[in-house]
C-alpha cells in the first residue's frame, strides 16, 4: 500500500461509549473555513511509568490538565498536521502519514519526549479518519485536517522534561487554509527560530514567536510574514508553517534546509513533482535582495507557498516596508503543480509516488445504528 | 510602602467555598525541594469578550482546557516567578512584585496577549500568599514560590492570537532551587532563543528549547547549560532561567541585555547591591574565550548565577566539552552578596531600596475556623 514502511497493525483502540452517539449527532456545517469546526471525537494515548497505555477514542471534550503541567509553563508540546481525503469512491485516504509520524518523533526527541510508536500514531489518525469518514467534506480543497499532538503533563515547577506525556489526535473538517493568494511581508525585525533552536521541528514555541509579527502583518493588510534567517536576517526561510518556492528563469528555487526551517512534507512533494515534470530544482540559500531584484527584472516570475494546510498557494505581493513587489502575470507554474498534487491527494490522478495511504476499515463502524 | 508605584486596591477576589477546608487540611511536608509541593489553592482571572471577569480563589485542582486551545499547540503562554517570605514577626512580604508584574506584561505583549492589570496581578499574588501565610516555610532559603501564568485558550487550529486568556497564580512552598553550587557546561550546539526571538521575555518556548541541552548536561553529571549568543555562539548569555555574573579583577561583570537575555529582577538587585557596596559594575558583551582565559589566569576569581529560584548560587565548575575550569578559592564575594540580598528578603536586614512589599491583610482569614 505504501512503499515507505510497513504498517504494523496493533490492537484497535477502545472506543468509549459516548463516541458513536456524538458521531451520529454530528452534522457538517455549511461554512467550514480552516480548523474551526472540530470533529466530535478524539484519540488519546497516555505515556505513564515509562510505557504507553491502551489508547482510547473518546468524545471530543475539554481535557483535564494540572495547573503546574510542563506544557503550560515550559511549552513542552509537539504537533503535526496532515489530511484525510474522501475520494469519489467514498474510500478515505491519508496523504503520506508516515512522513508526519517520522517528523513527529524528531520533534518529540528535540523536546525530550518519548517517541510515539508507529502503531499508535497510525492507529490514532486512522481511527479518527475512519470514524469520521461520512463527515469528511469532499469538494476540491476540502478534507479532514488531522492534528496529532503530544503534551508534557508532569506537575512540578522545576525546569525538567516531563516523564508523563499525553498523545492526542483531534481533527477538523476543513477547507484549504486560504483561498486565492497570499500577500506576504518581509519580517525584518523578529525571528521565528534560532540556529540551534527549534525551527526544524514542529513545536509550539516557533509559532508563539511568530504571533507578534503576524499581528503587524495583519494590521498592514497582509496575510503572512516572510521570515529571514536568524543569523544575518538576509536569507529567506519560510512563512509561519509553510515553505516558499520561487520560479527563476524556469528553474524552481527553494531555501535549503538550513537547520532553522521546517522540512515540509508538501515541500518534499513539490520537489518530487517538479523533478518528475522535468523542471530543474535548486535548493540553496536565497538572499532576499537577490530575490527582489529578480522579481523586478522579471527573471523571477512566480513565488508560492506550500504546506499541508495551504497545499500550494501563490504569493501575489511581497512587501518590504512600504515597497511592494507584485506578481501580475498569473501563476501558471504554481497552478500546474497544484493540479498535479491535488489530483493525487483527492484521488483523481495516478498516485505515481505511492503517497496515498488508503484506509481499509472505513465504514466498518456504521454510526447510523443506535448504540 | 513601595516607591516604584502605587498599588491600586481592587475588590477582593471571591473565595470559593472549598478554599478554607483545603487550607485547613494542608500540612507542610518535611522535605520540600523546589516547586514540588503545590499550595492547595490557586487564583484565577479570565479574560473574555475583551475584558477581565471577576477573579476567584479556588482549590488547586486540574483545569479544563479545550484540546484545540492555542496554549497546547502554539505555546501561547507567559509566566513569572516571585517569592513571598514569612519574616520572624510572622508578617509576609513579597519581593519586588511590581517588577514581575511589569515584565509579565512585556511577555504578554510579545505573545499578543492582553495586559494583566496591576490590581489583578497584585491581588492574585497577595491573596494566595495571605491565605497560605501560616504554611509559608520560614527557615533561611525557604519561601512561598509564586507562579503567575497566563494561557491562550481559544479553541481553533489556525495560527492566531487567542482572544480568550486565563490568568492563574499557583504557588509552591519551596527551598532554594539548588543547595551548594552549580556545575555548568558551555552549550556549543543549541541556542535557547534567537535575536529577534523571545529570549528577553518569560515565555514557554525559551524553556522548551533548553530541555535537550539540559538532558545532555545532566547525562554528563552537570547541573546547568551556559548559553552563548545565537548569532556567533561566542558571547555568554545566561543559564536557563538565571543570569550570570563574573568577578574579574575585583569588578563585577555581567552580560549586557542583548535582546536574547532575560532581564532578571535578581540580576537588577545584584547590580544595585554591588554598586551600594562600592564595587564597580560592568554590563558588556563577554566573550566566552576571554572569560575562560581570565579563569585560568586567576583574574576571574568567582562566577555565580542569580535568579528568583536560585537567589545567588556560586558556579564551581565551567566545563567546555571535556575541559573543566574549576573555582577552588571559595566564593567570598557571592557569599557576601547572598547575605546582603537574603537579609533583605528574609527580613533580617534594612530594606534600603524599599524592595519588600509587606502584605497587610495577613491572618485576616483565620483558616482554623470551621467553614
Amino acid at each position: 500500500m505504501n512503499s515507505d514502511a510497513q504498517y504494523a497493525a496493533s490492537p484497535a483502540p477502545v472506543i468509549a461509549s459516548g463516541v458513536l452517539p456524538v458521531l451520529k449527532q454530528f452534522t457538517l456545517p455549511e461554512a467550514l473555513g480552516f480548523g474551526r469546526v472540530m470533529a466530535p471525537i478524539m484519540y488519546r494515548a497516555q505515556f505513564r511509568n515509562g510505557g504507553w497505555q491502551a489508547a482510547q477514542v473518546l468524545p471530543y471534550e475539554a481535557i483535564s490538565i494540572d495547573p503546574a503541567a510542563k506544557v503550560l509553563h515550559y511549552a513542552q508540546e509537539v504537533f503535526e498536521g496532515l489530511k484525510a481525503y474522501r475520494h469519489s469512491d467514498n474510500n478515505v485516504s491519508l496523504f503520506r502519514p508516515l512522513e508526519n509520524w517520522k517528523r513527529f518523533n524528531r520533534s518529540a526527541d528535540r523536546m525530550c519526549m518519548p517517541a510515539v510508536p508507529e502503531s499508535i500514531f497510525m492507529d490514532g489518525v486512522s481511527a479518527v479518519s475512519s470514524l469520521m469518514a461520512k463527515h469528511i467534506p469532499a469538494k476540491p480543497g476540502q478534507s479532514l485536517y488531522l492534528r496529532p499532538f503530544m503534551i508534557g503533563v508532569d506537575a512540578s515547577l522545576g525546569l525538567a522534561a516531563s516523564l508523563d506525556n499525553d498523545f492526542y489526535v483531534i481533527a477538523s473538517p476543513s477547507e484549504v487554509y486560504q483561498q486565492g493568494s497570499f500577500k506576504v511581508m518581509i519580517e525584518r525585525q523578529d525571528c521565528r527560530a534560532a540556529l540551534g533552536g527549534t525551527g526544524n521541528v514542529k513545536v509550539g514555541g516557533n509559532y508563539a514567536a511568530a504571533l507578534a509579527a503576524g499581528r503587524r502583518v495583519q494590521a498592514a493588510g497582509f496575510d503572512q510574514s516572510l521570515w529571514l534567517d536568524p543569523a544575518e536576517h538576509r536569507y529567506i526561510e519560510e512563512l509561519s508553517g509553510m515553505n516558499v518556492f520561487a520560479l527563476i528563469n524556469g528553474a524552481l528555487h527553494t531555501p535549503s534546509l538550513s537547520g532553522s526551517i521546517l522540512p515540509g512534507i508538501t515541500r518534499d512533494s513539490v520537489l518530487q513533482l517538479a523533478r518528475l515534470s522535468g523542471v530543474e530544482v535548486i535548493e540553496r540559500s536565497i538572499d532576499i535582495n537577490e530575490l527582489l531584484e529578480a522579481v523586478v527584472s522579471g527573471e523571477c516570475s512566480e513565488v508560492f507557498a506550500c504546506g499541508t494546510a495551504a497545499v500550494i498557494t501563490p504569493i501575489s505581493i511581497i512587501a518590504d516596508g512600504d515597497i511592494r513587489y507584485e506578481f501580475k502575470a498569473g501563476n501558471p507554474f504554481a497552478t500546474q503543480l497544484h493540479t498535479l498534487l491535488t489530483d493525487i491527494q483527492e484521488g483523481r490522478g495516478e498516485d505515481v509516488f505511492n503517497w496515498n495511504w488508503p484506509l481499509t476499515d472505513v465504514n466498518v463502524l456504521d454510526t447510523s445504528d443506535s448504540v
